[in-house]
């Protein structure tokens, strides 16, 4: 409908999660008709993201360097690891001020219809980690819903034989829901009861 | 939350209209998780747009020439200007593929709120169109609310004096709506059912 690449900008912003054809043409037209919007700025930060964010080597987190801020933060506790499955649940309990352990990503949740298995997971790097009997607890942080518990069940019974006290978050995130969009109070409550399996 | 790169695209995409901080972290992690996502592409888009795009010199649509794509369509009657509000109205319009005319961007609406009178908008543009006599009717199309409405009104009395026929899209547009967001089929029954002012 429009011209070539204001159309193209459109389609391009309504390839990204969430935004559908009316908000791609809103935030072109934005671009557009906001004569100080720094487009450079956004462009560079974009090539940066790619060239210079990776995952980090230890926990999985995103990360600038080789180590994520919080595995290099030397005030966080060495004895407990929390487990999720994605980094953006990380920022979630990061928020919640609740925690000061580390933390581990999996990568995703246990599947048998996403084809999903637990060798597509991070869980070897867990074990791992695991080995040299620094953890003395590890709090099971997997959504929860079925991928999430199914993930926390098969991890509880593999970390059955170590001696380290397992945990998951407690009940009063609601059921069925995402971990990344429960507010600071639930998920900060979820944190403080939370029980051994 | 992040390190300092991955905050600050989160950061700039929320600074966009309609993207709230999970979307702005859910849009950024889709590129970083996304091993095919093409940054360069989105980052040349944006850098194209700011570049080449700018306003007919015409009609006030968008475009990457000095005239946009329906000013410079001979198939297009030279006879029926549409008003409209804003260009993101003229890519509405043409979606009803209702009417063959050309258009008016008055780059906004009269708001005494807002502080924008008749002299913020592209008036004495419009009327140095219509002084030839070529133009036999103007459709005034300004959103359905009291800005929209405050618009059409003032310019129907300015008319007034010009031996042009001038109308105002017809009801069946909810009131209170936004032109940008009606369906097709409304839209262009509101064409249909103009009527002079």
């Amino acid at each position: 409908m429009y011209d070539g690449i204001v159309q193209e900008l459109i389609d391009e912003f309504g390839r990204l999660p969430g935004i559908g054809p009316k908000s791609a043409q809103r935030i072109t037209f934005h671009i557009l008709q906001t004569p100080d919007f720094d487009v450079a700025r956004l462009g560079h930060l974009l090539a940066e993201v790619r060239d210079k964010v990776r995952f980090c080597e230890v926990c999985g987190n995103v990360s600038e360097q080789d180590r994520c801020v919080i595995c290099r933060d030397p005030r966080r506790s060495l004895s407990v690891i929390c487990v999720v499955e994605d980094a953006k649940d990380v920022s979630a309990i990061e928020r919640t001020r609740e925690f000061r352990g580390l933390y581990h990503v999996l990568g995703g949740a246990i599947s048998p219809i996403g084809g999903i298995g637990p060798d597509d997971l991070r869980i070897t790097q867990l074990m791992q980690r695991l080995a040299d009997g620094t953890v003395q607890e590890v709090i099971l942080a997997t959504n929860p819903n079925l991928e999430g518990e199914a993930t926390a069940t098969y991890l509880s019974r593999l970390l059955r034989s170590l001696e380290i006290t397992v945990t998951r978050l407690a009940s009063g995130l609601p059921v069925g829901g995402d971990l990344e969009y429960a507010d600071e109070v639930t998920l900060g409550r979820a944190f403080e009861g939370r029980r051994t399996v």
